[in-house]
């Protein structure tokens, strides 16, 4: 963290000061409609700029506080890393480490541990699979929000009821809003931009007029977080269950050593008939459960919540409101994000996950775009980003919950189940979403630079020791949710930084690319090198890598770093980096990786950055 | 973190239900005078228990926000973890990773780096020694005390003025405040327990009759904490400067990557003279600074607090108003802790360290015996092993103030600081710290069952497997500020708990001494087993090791453990246990190891526990 760079201030730096501004009401730049996961996370994201002007609305007369969904994937964790709470998520939340599976004993029929492995693979992310009641998760970004310099909280007992396009050219789009708290009257709010994260029933999907597609399968599934006790011995592991006919339950422990959620298979759904009307009742889920787990016992003591639910593969035609054909001729005003435009089975703990990862994909976008840093063109990316990460997700989908419901038959179609779900550890996790080659991302030309960071996906970090106060850390923990782009440069054999070394030509050369006059406001330079820490001199670096910042112009001492040289810890070696040349690494402020370059190729970064959408304060 | 054991609990679990009492203001178990490290020490661990009754006061206005102490030892981490804050910290502070020695070059005369070696030995603890402003450290204190049960803050504006014993039996002392908010007013309060965090001018030692004894040193020191801008290329590595001709410097790195203290040799004091007479000025400060860093620039931009005093090592002749000779005979009831104990210089980053220790010692003693779970004849060993602590302290700082100042005359004496000071890192790291045999601590008769894990000493952590869940984590972290023993059992060879294991009789034994009514609310089991954690079964266990609690008798899951196998974190290997036979280690409240018995020596733990002053229900 850092801060005092305007002087020395008191209290939690976490706390930015407040910009002095009444809180915008009926006119803002960005309006988001639904306070779920996607929505705080595009909340929170805005909130960190003083001068984009949010506001979001729910429905609901307070936030969340108990129930939907827990997971939370490795690569949310990263991200809850760049907004600053990733630790306290950590501290509060289960932790996933390996996976058990039951099934019936040949012999005696019964439910027997088959196996038991690790959840998530060595070395996939810096951090671990976790568990935590979704209401934290939004408590976290709340705070957040309520630490930025707008002071951001939502607004409830907001109904969006319609949404339209107006010939205001500030703010074109006009959203009007049910009071629930004075039943009768309602609101209106004008905006450059409206993000529907409403969810699966999302009215800002419905007024663009796109639906969402897809098998509405009938499969019924309930989902309860209980307080038991039990003799079942994995109750504090993640258990896949398949009993021989009393059908499955997926098993994940829950923060606090106490709280378990089970996951339920009921019976099919027939007809047109509707969850709602079996009628179901938390005591008949817990004999479910209980007929699953026989012989062992279960004796619920609090059942804290529950919910029936059918499960279906769907995904909307359309994610924001540019058709098809006016593709590029209009900017997107409208979009839609999370559930609003997939919804899936919860059983791969996506839910929560994908929606965080569709507005951490828009934020960034939105922010460039109002503050001036990109052609509005940049916001089609996410459109086609997303919608082919929601339709994998989908197809993801489909084949699990089709082979987590089949009643294995031989234990070769169990096996089958468990080596679908090892293999698919790395999508869970959250860590395989690789964004197809675009304006934002480059080919595979040099990705033999550095196999170990795939262009498109996110930059996976490795340890590395700062050079000035030698502190050992994780390299991807420099890149803060501060929409910044990132280049990372990994200096060739020898480099050392001092004059006349590959290094030093290179910050040369990039000074007389990017206007230097708001230091790294825009692209955040992080030189690494090979040479253990002691053998580098900070006195010898070039200006651009020690920047002068702040009223004051401190000197920020955190761009350079070293390769951390013990055992399994080289970045150099774990990311497969070209030693002998080096490597460029461009990272998008969503910390996927745009661009790999040869080291020092500053024509072939002005190429990238001139077909980007991107506009940067360039030198002449 | 447990949590959720009465019912599902919304929010943030680090909040404890309230109790429902009108907060007590003129007659409390506890009056803590002092809002400094060692009265928010010992405010925070009184307030975890509902059914004591505390005060705490200081004569400010509010929180402390700027300057004093920064240095926060590792051993001091650790008891922050118990109190629940250490990733606050961490994440908030700078990291001391590696020191730099500087001394005059002989050919120059100017300074040069001469060494730079590791602040803190590999393995000395799970936790680096880091720094943070004592007003963030005081924050953190204030909000856990917040979450307490009794909702715990400070009353300000209030300066004790005296303290006199009466005959009321209950509250047999009574302090007299100066209300500084309502001149001329006075507040009176009464209280079982009053103790002394006021800091070195102490008004409770006054009220005592009691003095610091020691040599008044005449060397008088500056300190700054500065926003500056330099070419010294060290300046974000903790330094100790030692200058040809113009003194010496050390330069301590601070949170937020900008800020930078300095601690300044100044010239010796004469005759009477005291600090306040040199009218010292911050430019003076900074002037002195410039000179020894010369040829170095220096530029101040801003200079967030500073301040200068005399080195004095010093130590209170008493710790608490039982003299010497009535020991034993009467119960303490009025203390002193912190400053008000012991002064001596900062340079060792002693003083907030040593001042949380003397509060960490005497909080559960007092929680102990108020809640009559100890005689109180417990109170006395706070004077006892304190006061052999603070004189400790004393003599090391004596030593280093001494070698720091002297002038370096050739290369040999400048080399025996450093070896002074690379030799002492365990000290400053407080882990040394060890208490002398008495009725709380055996002596070393079982030493050699685990000779890493020092009788006297803190509980020096290691990496375990959490068997219920698989959770890789740090044993010691069990280990909360919540009053309780813990009874650490390290199974021998091929024990794997199953019934007719030496830990399945070790159980059933424990269930026999101590009253199981209760379980585990005094005394806290862990069990380790050296079996990798897959070949052990949570159902094979004794079910003392998995005890029911709360209003549902939910199964605590987090008793057992088995070694973590992996390469260097194997914990029986790491603190040498006895492999073949086991061990049982005995945890006193503060976290230091009370005994080493045998494995399964139940007449050992009896005998060891009717010595102490404990008051352990037990069966006939
Ligand atoms: C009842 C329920 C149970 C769930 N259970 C699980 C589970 O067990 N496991 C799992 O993995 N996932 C579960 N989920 C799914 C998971 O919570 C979602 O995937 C995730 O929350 C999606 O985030 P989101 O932000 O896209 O939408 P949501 O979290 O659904 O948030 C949408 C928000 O928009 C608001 N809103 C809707 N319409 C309007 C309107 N017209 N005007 C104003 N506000 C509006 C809603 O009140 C809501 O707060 C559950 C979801 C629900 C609703
Ligand atoms: C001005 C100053 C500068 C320091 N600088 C450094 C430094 O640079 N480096 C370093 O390592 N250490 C420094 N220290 C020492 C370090 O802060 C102490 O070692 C540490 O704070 C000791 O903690 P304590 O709780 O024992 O006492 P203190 O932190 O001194 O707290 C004592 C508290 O008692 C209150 N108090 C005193 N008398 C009364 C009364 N009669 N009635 C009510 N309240 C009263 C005071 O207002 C104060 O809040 C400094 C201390 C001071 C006071």
């Amino acid at each position: 963290m850092q801060y005092h760079l305007n002087g020395y201030r008191t209290g939690d730096p976490a706390i930015s000061p407040a910009v002095d501004r009444p809180a915008a009401r009926d006119a803002v730049d960005v309006l988001i409609v639904g306070c779920g996961p996607a929505g705080l996370t595009l909340a929170a994201q805005l909130s960190c700029f003083a001068d984009i002007t949010t506001r979001i609305v729910d429905r609901k007369a307070g936030p969340l506080e108990v129930g939907q969904a827990d997971g939370i994937a490795c690569r949310s964790m990263e991200m809850f890393e760049a907004f600053g709470f990733a630790e306290k998520v950590a501290k509060e939340a289960y932790w996933v480490n390996e996976v058990a599976f039951w099934r019936p004993d040949a012999g005696t029929g019964q439910i027997a541990r088959a196996d038991r492995i690790l959840d998530t693979e060595e070395g996939l992310s810096e951090f671990p699979h976790v568990i935590l009641n979704q209401a934290r998760v939004h408590d976290f970004y709340l705070e957040h929000m309520r630490n930025g310099p707008a002071r951001l909280s939502p607004d409830y007992n907001l109904a969006l009821v319609s949404l339209t396009r107006t010939t205001d050219a500030d703010h074109p789009v006009e959203a009007v809003f049910d009071r629930l708290d004075a039943p009768g009257t309602q609101e209106t709010v004008r905006a450059r931009f409206v993000i529907g994260c409403d969810g699966a029933r999302s009215t800002v999907r419905a007024q663009m007029g796109h639906r969402l597609k897809g098998e509405a399968a009938r499969q019924l599934w309930g989902v309860m977080d209980i307080l038991a006790v039990t003799d079942f011995p994995d109750i504090r592991l993640k258990c896949a269950i398949q009993s021989a006919d009393q059908g499955s339950l997926l098993i994940i422990p829950r923060e606090g050593g106490y709280m378990v959620r089970m996951y339920i298979e009921l019976d099919s759904l027939r007809g047109d008939e509707r969850p709602a009307d079996r009628n179901l009742t938390a005591d008949a889920l817990v004999a479910k459960a209980r007929a699953i787990l026989s012989p062992h016992r279960l004796e619920v003591r609090e059942v804290a919540w529950w919910s029936a639910y059918e499960i279906g593969q769907r995904v909307c035609d359309g994610f924001d409101d540019v058709p098809d054909g006016a593709r590029g001729a209009r900017v997107p005003r409208i979009f839609i994000a999370g559930d609003a435009c997939h919804t899936h089975s919860p059983k791969a703990g996506q839910g929560m996950n994908v929606s965080m990862a569709d507005a951490f994909n828009l934020g960034w976008k939105l922010a460039a775009v109002l503050r001036g840093q990109a052609h509005p063109a940049l916001l089609d990316s996410y459109s086609n980003e997303r919608r082919a990460k929601a339709q994998e997700l989908i197809d993801f989908d489909r084949d699990m919950a089709r082979l987590f419901s089949e009643k294995p038959k031989s234990a070769a179609e169990a096996a089958r189940f468990q080596a679908y779900f090892r293999k698919h550890g790395r999508y869970t996790a959250g860590v395989e979403t690789r964004y197809a080659p675009s304006a934002l991302t480059a080919d595979d030309t040099h990705q033999g630079l550095a196999p170990g960071l795939p262009i498109g996906m996110r930059f996976h970090s490795a340890p590395v020791i700062r050079l000035a106060d030698a502190r050992p850390m994780e390299l991807a923990h420099v890149a803060k949710a501060d929409g910044r782009w990132r280049l990372f440069t990994f200096a060739g054999r020898g480099d050392d930084g001092a004059r006349g070394s590959a290094t030093a030509r290179l910050c040369e050369a990039l000074s007389n690319l990017i206007e230097p006059a708001a230091p790294d406001a825009l692209l955040d330079l992080r030189a690494v090198f090979q040479q253990p820490h002691r053998d580098l001199g900070i006195e010898r670096m070039p200006p651009l890598l020690l920047p002068r910042k702040g009223r004051y112009g401190l000197i920020d001492y955190e761009k350079i770093f070293a390769a951390d040289p013990r055992d399994g810890r080289n970045i150099y070696t774990l990311r497969q980096i070209d030693r002998e040349n080096g490597a460029m690494v461009l990272v998008r402020p969503d910390q996927h990786v745009a661009a790999l370059l040869p080291f020092g190729d500053m024509p072939a970064l002005r190429a990238f950055l001139d077909r980007s959408p991107l506009i940067l304060p360039r030198r002449a």
